[in-house]
């Protein structure tokens, strides 16, 4: 049963006129409602319209819908660009849908202090560009950069391509303001490194998939760019080889590598074909991107002949070295690439996330082909190795229906969730839970942590108005 | 007005003695009690006696005395080492005190995941003991290791001397076992370095003060142990020279050093004559002790070099090199005693934690010179420069009656609070809020977010009975 919200009618919209403008606001016409039914999750199962589109310019107006939303009992769901992966920007209870795609700027880059502030809307690779005159770098890096916004990123705490070195967003997330889901303006943390003034409201906003708050700016902790960075490309015969190689690299060598991304021979594959790419060796069983960065080449040479010496004695057939950015960056493109290649060549498939602590990694592709052998699915496999964060991706066996599908797929899931469960995993290491995958939430949370969670959802939001069906399970949806 | 807490009558304590054990009950003996009235702060205004002292063993025996004491409103204060510079263990509202010394065992060194397992008892310097054959290491570095416990790192989210490069506690943490304040017992995050499976409640219970849960098992994130550190001493004519190289040395550099520690001259006098140590260069106007550490020693040497370099443009007048383990001990001993020095040294004292952005630092130096005058006090100062945190320490006027000095001192206090929120700064970057610094927050923090502060307190602890009077002022604290 639904929470009782109440519908978006003329004069509710009416109202929002008023606070945004009238050419902020899409309303009754269902082709422009459209494209905020959904975001890149393939299954259009989990699409659902919503009943109005707002696009605020400011923290302010944004506050003033908060207040109308919660005041008359209508869902709010906060959207970025629109590019995740777990149906978090989908609204699953109707209601609004709340751009903040106006909110594109940087307010400021102050090298003095290491920081950078900008508002949600800003796409993410540009933070990069406006920072590299400056010697300074943000070390976020989600394969959708391109595209996806900062806001987003904070919202999913996104993971991405060097958290092995450097961690994920949240890492480096020192100051938000928050619109609360009853419409206050509240400034958390500041351009500190170190701040115990009273609860970790900061990093409870991080990764809270828009559900506590809606993010007006964010200060973000920049780190002096490494002079030098190499790539590895680690030919292995198998899968099992390569991903039997992720735990020795780092224990073997002493070397935390920026990134350790792995890709089976159907993720290069369908990458390559995608992009018209000519990847010379996408006939190995499987390969391990590996990049190492610091202050100089001669330490990155050390890094990274230790950490080629790792894999070859862990059975690569071959280690080439991409020392160019742009033999660097046709590589990553292929690996950025590997998700959106996969949805053209089969709608019909669930891009998962799973993770693992690293040693057990090799029992997780091992188990997954199991997994793919008893269901009659193949699982290619691809994603951040050295984080134990896997991109298993089922996709439907072409000879099913796609009801069959649709009934088979949830066993399939179960039995991938229990499998990482099992090895002390979990169900989503960067994607999030979004609607996709909240029924899921049991098979690895206590009751007494989703009860937590709820108390917390009702402390912040009491009437469930800000992207209600996501993340936290409430009785009416377990 | 507290809220309305039930007493610990000998029908209470004979409920406890059958949890954990007769002689692990101590009740109705004043002498006996006093040790756990207080922390380290010397002030002993904050000094309140407990009505009980437990001492658990097991996770299961915290959880029973939490679930007594939320049925009968007895308040709970866990309790570390008691090493605490904010009043953090003490039971301001009488009740129980609850002791984790017990659970002190380390209960699993895994190098293959990079993690180790403890219970919050263990002394924090224990840890990186037993992980040095494992070329291993744990990267927090509070001052008192050698008495802290772990527990307590992680309830204060404590920073320490190797913030600069490696943070603080929280970054580390990535599992915890939490009893609640109701009584279950909760299993938080796990063996993985990425984690977005619901609201970050792991990180919401780092730096919480004990006020939501008691740890009884913590994960944590372990690190290659550096091949090579060197510790430079560098000394400038004045403290303001010193601390206006400290945003230089990084931003002009480009290198983060692991540790950037500020001294001025009374700091490092009184911190000499504490130790009976002979340091050379203590009549030098202030110092900065700045730590390099790396995968190899070349590399630690070109990066000494370009912030000796730097320090010297500052105007340093001398740069030493301490690349001995023995030298480098001897020299951040001194800095680790200086607040223990002080306290020898004048009782009648307030250790404050102040933090601003890295560049705003010269100007708390400065602000502080002034605030002493005003009040015709002297403010010392020392601290992790580099995280812009001061530990400055306003010493009562030896002529002034105790008094005088307590009616004067919040005077004092909310100068300098008033002068780092100016600053962009805050109160405290990692000793805490406590109930020594409960009155001050509403300086830094605005009414929606100390409500959020509230009502995340209630919604984890609705009977207000675990720590009460610490970090989240309540509206009759207020």
């Amino acid at each position: 049963m639904a929470p009782a919200y109440s519908p978006v009618t003329p004069a509710i919209v009416q109202r929002l006129e008023e606070i945004v403008g009238a050419r902020n606001v899409i309303f009754g016409d269902a082709e422009k409602l459209e494209p905020y039914s959904h975001d890149e999750v393939a299954d259009t199962h989990y699409a659902h319209l919503p009943d109005a589109v707002v696009r605020p310019g400011t923290a302010d107006e944004i506050a003033a819908v908060m207040k109308l939303a919660n005041a008359e009992r209508i869902p709010v769901t906060p959207r970025g660009a629109g590019s995740g992966l777990s149906g978090g920007a989908v609204p699953a209870y109707g209601g609004i849908v709340l751009l903040t795609d106006r909110l594109n700027r940087i307010l400021e880059v102050d090298p003095a202090n290491l920081m950078i502030v900008a508002e949600p809307g800003v796409v993410t690779n540009e933070i990069n560009e406006v920072l590299k005159p400056h010697g300074l770098f943000y070390a976020g890096y989600p394969m959708s950069l391109e595209t996806c916004y900062l806001g987003g990123n904070v919202a999913e705490n996104a993971g991405g391509g060097k958290a092995v070195k450097y961690g994920v967003t949240g890492r480096y997330v020192v100051g938000l303001e928050v619109v609360t889901p009853t419409g206050d303006i509240v400034q958390l943390g500041g351009k500190r490194v170190k701040d115990v003034t009273g609860y970790n409201l900061l990093q409870l906003m991080v990764g809270s998939e828009g559900t506590l708050g809606i993010f007006t700016k964010v200060t973000l902790k920049l780190l002096p760019l490494p002079k030098a960075s190499v790539d590895l490309l680690c030919l292995f015969p198998t899968a099992e080889a390569a991903i039997g190689a992720v735990p020795r690299i780092m224990t073997g060598s002493g070397i935390i590598p920026t990134a350790i991304e792995f890709m089976d021979k159907t993720s290069v594959q369908a990458s390559c074909q995608y992009l018209n790419e000519s990847m010379p060796y996408q006939d190995a069983g499987a390969m391990l991107l590996i990049t190492v960065d610091g202050a100089d080449e001669a330490q990155v040479i050390r890094d990274y002949d230790a950490i080629g010496e790792q894999c070859l004695g862990a059975g690569a057939t071959e280690v080439y070295v991409a020392d160019n950015a742009n033999t660097s960056e046709r590589i990553w493109k292929v690996r950025r690439n590997i998700a959106e290649a996969f949805k053209v060549i089969s709608p019909h498939q669930s891009l998962e996330d799973v993770v693992v602590p690293i040693a057990e990694i090799p029992k997780v592709v091992a188990g997954l082909a199991e997994i793919g052998a008893k269901h009659d699915i193949q699982i290619p496999c691809y994603g951040h190795a050295g984080d134990g964060n896997l991109h298993a991706t089922p996709v439907m066996n072409p000879t099913w229906t796609l009801d069959q599908w649709h009934e088979r797929l949830p066993g399939v899931l179960t039995d991938i969730y229990r499998l990482v469960a099992s090895l002390g995993g979990t169900i989503s290491g960067e994607h999030g839970i979004g609607h996709k995958r909240l029924r899921y939430l049991p098979l690895v949370l206590e009751d007494a942590q989703l009860a937590m969670m709820r108390a917390v959802k009702l402390a912040l939001d009491p009437n469930l108005i800000l992207n209600p069906g996501k993340l936290v399970p409430m009785p009416q949806e377990a």
